[in-house]
Order: structure tokens, then sequence, then C-alpha cells
């Protein structure tokens, strides 16, 4: 236990994790994400390196395996200034962003594509049913919640960390890459589209799938560069399923378990 | 257009409509319920009856569908009182809450059962899910969050209307009665169960998924009350996945579309 108690919530280190936290631009900067929580933290250090960690004497008291994380210890009028929501449970923690190669994609054989989603918890609930199902990778085109953003982490419950995340502002470019070597790509439609009963789950040299906003869904340019377009058959008792729930059923289909 | 606008934010049934947003009791002792939004409360109009309409000119404005709600003309000030979010965009109705005869029950083909799934967001969301993927009845064990409260009418998106709902306070008998029957009663759980793969699809004479909460779980007595129990095979990337996602995949799993 480090003793070098942190009781000043103007210190410069508490600020610039508040940064780290509130900040895209901060993150991307520096290279870094913010997360909290014992459970959250410790789910991420598996796959991910910590930067420098905070915790209350009370939250290593009842988590000692917070100790491998090295906290420096904070009182607990810190604690709540670092706090970005109530189940923080006192500890805190800068990770190093995981760098995923985009090569990465040259030899994945499920891929989940997202177009749009701006949503940080269906992002998050995408992330975590990707790694869940087997899928190799991701990609973020354009529009997408950022994945290491605190709510996106709290809904991917760390998925993130241990899924590669690939970022391209030109999709579509993306999906004829994919293509090329074989991979089929399948959008997500609600129109001229095959209903997912009939669609098959053997691709020998992969599949992507290609999910877009609740609201808009995907562009056209999108829809038109995959192989074909798939939709969940559904009763007329409901106009649409949640976006987060939709885009597992999907992955669940195309599943790699 | 009614011309009576109301515009003092202590009108009392501006008060009294607060009331029944706010507290499940005073939904219960009256029989109604409290919904907000165009989109929604149109949706549910479908098949609940609308006991009093509330819209701020603006609202009418721009939904003149709204009219067939003959709502009462609110000073915007008075909207904001009522509104429990910022989608509210000035309408609020108050609809009487469907009456649910539980002997439909003996006749429904596929039942959704929860048991203490307290988040609202997660009993909305399967709400959602059991009437796209062609669920007769939902059966609410104890525990549950009410299926029409503000946050649940939310992320069920109205579905909590359309599909009947039937509360118990003895879930093992009630699927005991099922069993009775034919019915073959399945429960989620992680461990002494098979996997969602090897399941069949085929049941004449009706299935019932008993799905628990998020932390927790099935009751012992209530795994016991069940024919099986099925998992959903997943990577060891994560723990687990969103409730609502692994409930949804079984349903569909056991879809009737």
């Amino acid at each position: 236990m480090r003793t070098d108690l942190i009781s000043s919530r103007e210190n410069p280190k508490i600020k610039y994790a508040c940064s780290v936290r509130d900040s895209e631009k901060q993150r991307a900067a520096d290279g870094l994400f913010f997360a909290e929580g014992p459970k959250l933290c410790l789910e991420l250090a598996k796959s991910c390196t910590p930067r420098t960690a905070y915790a209350t004497e009370a939250a290593l008291a009842k988590t000692p395996a917070l100790a491998s994380l090295n906290p420096m210890p904070v009182a607990p009028h810190v604690a709540e200034k670092l706090a970005g929501t109530k189940s923080s449970q006192g500890v805190f923690v800068l990770f190093e962003t995981p760098q995923t190669d985009p090569a990465l994609l040259d030899s994945a054989r499920r891929i989940l594509a997202l177009e749009g989603v701006q949503d940080p918890g269906n992002v998050g609930t995408l992330l975590r049913s990707a790694a869940a199902f087997g899928f190799d990778a991701v990609v973020l085109g354009p529009g997408c919640a950022a994945p290491f953003s605190p709510k996106t982490l709290r809904s991917s419950m760390g998925a993130a960390g241990r899924l590669p995340v690939v970022h391209t502002e030109n999709l579509p470019g993306t999906l004829h890459r994919l293509r090329e070597r074989g991979v089929t790509c399948l959008a997500a439609a609600l129109y001229h589209s095959r209903p997912l009963d009939e669609e098959g789950r053997d691709f020998p040299a992969g599949v992507c799938v290609v999910i877009g906003s609740e609201g808009q869904g995907l562009t056209d340019e999108t829809v038109q560069a995959c192989d074909a377009a798939v939709r969940i058959p559904m009763t007329d008792r409901v106009e649409s399923l949640n976006a987060g729930v939709a885009g597992s059923v999907l992955l669940w289909h195309f599943r790699g378990v």
C-alpha cells in the first residue's frame, strides 16, 4: 500500500484523470482511457496496460485484488470528484488504449462493422456480444460512439479491450477489400433483404456483419458495398427491435462458438 | 383543437398526471399509466384506451395525428413539469392499464416468464423482443420492474400494451400448471444446462422461456420447477451478456415467426 494519500480535489493528477474521462480529444491525444469500478478495472487489466490507478482505502479493503494495479490512495472526497457514476466504488484506472494494426482485418474470419451507431450503450452491447459469439475484429465506420468512452466501456463490460477495433472513414472501401479476399459482407437492412432464417451460417472465407444506427440504418453506399442484405423476421406487433438486441441476434446467427 | 389552455403548473389535473407518472401505487390503485412522446403515445393508442391527453400547441402542430387523442392544450412551462425526459416533446397521455385474464395462460403457446428482473430497461427490452418474435404472453414473477412504468414503457416501445402480461407471486406454481398441459418450461441458467444450439425448436404443446436477473439468475425453486435448463454458448472473452440481449437471443431461438 502506497502512503502518498491524495487529499486535494485540485491535485493536477486528479484533474488530468478527469479530463481523460470527459474528453475524447484528450484520450486520443494521449493514447489513454479512463475506467472505473473494481470489476471493470480488473477485467480490463487482463488485456490492457494500466498506466495510473487510484483507489480509496475502503475500496482496497473490500477488493484486495486491486493491489495488483498498484493504486495511489485517494481521500473519499477526491474519489467523489473522479466518479462519473455511483458504481465507481472508489476505483479509477487510466489504461493505455490498445493499438490495433488495421492489417489484422486481413486475417479475421468473423467481423462486425458498425456505421453511425452513435449510442455508446449500443456500441458497448455489440462489442460485448461480438466478443461473446466468437467474432475476431470490429470495424467502426464514421459516426460511431468511441469504444473507450466511459459509457461504452460500461455497456461493453471491458470487451473493447479484448477485441481488436479498427477505425475507418471509408467503410465501403474497407468492405470492398474484405470481399476481394472472399469475405461475405452482409448488411442489416429492413428492405430488399432476406430473412435471417434463410441465410446460411457457413462462410469458409469469412463473414462481415454490417449494422447501422437504430433510426437511420445504413447508408445506401454501404448497403451497395455488401454482397447481400439480411433482416430479422418479426411480427407486426412491434415496429423495430432495440438496436443492441437486433445486432446481437445477427451476431448470434453468424457465431463462431 | 380545444381551447381550455392549462397554464398553471399547480392545476390539479397536472399534479394528478405527475403522480401517476411517479407512483406505481397510484397507477395500481387507479388502473392508469402515464406515457410521453408522440411516437410512443400513438403506438400505445393502437392497443390501449387513452383516458386523458395533454399536448403543447407546438407538439400538435408538429404531429397532427395527435388530434385523434383529443388532447387538452398545455402551456410550455406546464409541459416541462409533466416531462419525465427530454424526449417527451410536449405530449403526455394517461392510458387505461390493459387488464389481462390469467386464464389466457391456458391457451398461450409461447410464453416468456421473468423472475427478479428489476431493471426496467431489461424488462422493456424483453417485452419488445417477445412481441417481435411471436410470443403470446408474459408472466412476471416476484421482483420484476413494473411493465407500465415510464422507464419500462420507453424501452418496450409500447410492446407492453400489445402483449398480455400476467403477474404471479408463485412462479413455480404457474410453471407446474403450464407443464401439466404439456408446455415445456426451460430455465435460462449458466450451470447444469444444455447449450442452446442443442435445444430443439419444436414444442407442439408450447414452450415457456424462464429468465432471471442479470446478477442473481433464477431461484433454485424456479429452476427445479422447469423441465430443463439452457444456456447460450459463449467464448471466454466475456463473463456474461447483457441481460436484455441474452434473453432476446433465447426468445429468437424459440420464436414463432
